[in-house]
């Protein structure tokens, strides 16, 4: 990764980089359903490298997880050309979904990590931090799950992120699955044949319903969450079925949002890899409402980090262009 | 059990056991998601023993099946008083769900088992076979899975029965998922309160989403089915949510009854633990063509390995009161 995009995603002017053995180093790790997102950077705010892995979401699988987290933060110091032994030295800010349950947070802060230090948030802590540059805010998270997240006056409010398949309604995951069900009713023919139909069939390269079955079975919600972009190109595309899906999971994550908009929080976001996808199909009152993210979440958990560690003078004044 | 009892089973008066060392013996299984039921009958078609064990569904858990099948058998054959060496003689007819999926059938194919000589064959159609007594027909069951069979002149048809969550529709699990979910929007203030959130959290003892979560997270179907008596419960009691699940439900267990009628079976059957909650819900056309199930699955399993291993020249003259 260039520096000009390192320097881009932290805002700011390139700038003498400090020996890491004489400034502390900062590790944000974003764990998602899909992917694990590092971002090395300086005391100075400087993305000094960026790593991306498999799932890292503790839920689904706590060794994969874990072995995600270190692939991705041995990825970004091997981007910044620095040699694996500096893990040993990184204060690691780390957002993982989950970690609000006592036993998942027990699971990883149990883990004999090879990082100097860990300090451990939820994935939607982080992801507003990032959003809003640590200042009070909320976000809707859109992507494998999703869940509503605000942070006002020192008040902590979560909305669902209940995970698949009970909860995470309106998630890639929870697409995917009402994808796979409209499949299985037309194979069985109690629904009609719709273009969803066609394009899931034409994307898990099956054609009876005993095959879809062999592939779905036990299968996780990132699995699942594979098949959301279909629906929503089925839906773009008019189809009747998919568009009724697509309204289903856009009306619970509108209403996420009107909730969260009760915390009056400052700012709200709608952040995720779903988020460009559901956006059109929001309701008009929270689309009036929603602000760009200024800040990716990894960025968001090494401001956590610093926050936590007190080793930063200037966490409110870390600004990002993005 | 008592051999009145055995004996109302197998609708027979009571006949001079044979030794088992002289006549073949028969020992049925109907392996479902939430119990295995074992009878271990002889060749003159009495009912010797009976035993039920734990979960036998191979596409839950292929070990936990295996073992529920072992335990339910030795249950059956202690049952009757004999030996567990016993197990060696047996002729075994095995119905398990998904093993119209070749990995689950070479699964259970691959298994070393103590038996004589297992025929596998669904779980649909040993049931089909103990409603009718081995003659064409169909049934829909409804238990911790859902799925409808018919086999008519030959042809057999499979409808549904793709597993939890992405199919299996009104089955146990599909409420008690359905239930879950309302619970968590409700608690999450995006739906009200209802009589079912209340017995649900009553049930599962917890206060909270998380504890929810905590709970059902990573949970099997026949969790999960536990919770559908609630849902039942609920909707009998006129709570609207409830009602809206149920009907949801009911439709498509309806809907699977009139594709299973366009195979022109002689007789239809519902069949299965959640058969008698469920059947107040069905559409009228549905509920007039049902009959009552004559045996059943666990005898339909001993039918089917009687007409597989050709030892029997009279299956067709097997009658049952049930």
């Amino acid at each position: 990764m260039g520096n000009v995009i390192k320097n881009q995603l932290a805002g700011q002017e390139p700038s003498a980089q400090q020996k890491p053995s004489e400034q502390p180093l900062f590790l944000g790790i974003d764990g998602g359903g899909t992917k694990c997102k590092a971002v090395l950077m300086s005391n100075n705010n400087d993305i000094l490298g960026v790593g991306v892995s498999g799932p890292g979401n503790p839920v689904y699988g706590l060794e994969e997880a874990i072995q995600s987290i270190e692939n991705s933060a041995l990825m970004a110091v091997q981007d910044a050309g620095m040699d694996a032994k500096v893990l040993a030295d990184l204060i690691v800010g780390m957002g993982l979904a989950g970690v609000n349950i006592p036993s998942h947070y027990q699971n990883i802060m149990a883990w004999r990590h090879p990082f100097k230090k860990i300090y451990l948030a939820t994935d939607l802590l982080i992801a507003s931090m990032g959003a809003h540059n640590g200042s009070d805010g909320a976000v809707i998270v859109t992507g494998t799950g999703t869940c509503g997240f605000s942070y006002v006056d020192g008040k902590t409010s979560i909305l669902g992120g209940h995970g698949f398949p009970q909860g995470d309604k309106g998630s890639g995951a929870w697409f995917g699955l009402k994808a796979v069900e409209q499949v299985l009713l037309t194979l069985d023919n109690i629904a009609g044949p719709t273009l969803l139909v066609e394009l899931v069939l034409k994307q898990l390269k099956v054609k009876t319903g005993q095959d879809i079955v062999e592939q779905v079975v036990g299968k996780s919600a990132s699995f699942f969450a594979q098949l959301s972009a279909t629906v929503f190109t089925a839906a773009n595309a008019q189809d009747k079925t998919a568009i009724a899906i697509v309204q289903e999971g856009a009306k619970y994550i509108s209403d996420m949002g009107l909730r969260l908009l009760d915390t009056h929080p400052p700012r709200i976001s709608l952040i995720g890899g779903l988020g460009p996808s559901l956006l059109p199909w929001l309701d008009d009152g929270i689309k009036a409402q929603l602000s760009k993210p200024l800040s990716p979440p990894e960025v968001g958990a090494v401001l956590f980090a610093k926050q936590q560690s007190q080793l930063s003078r200037t966490v409110g004044s870390f600004r990002s262009s993005i």
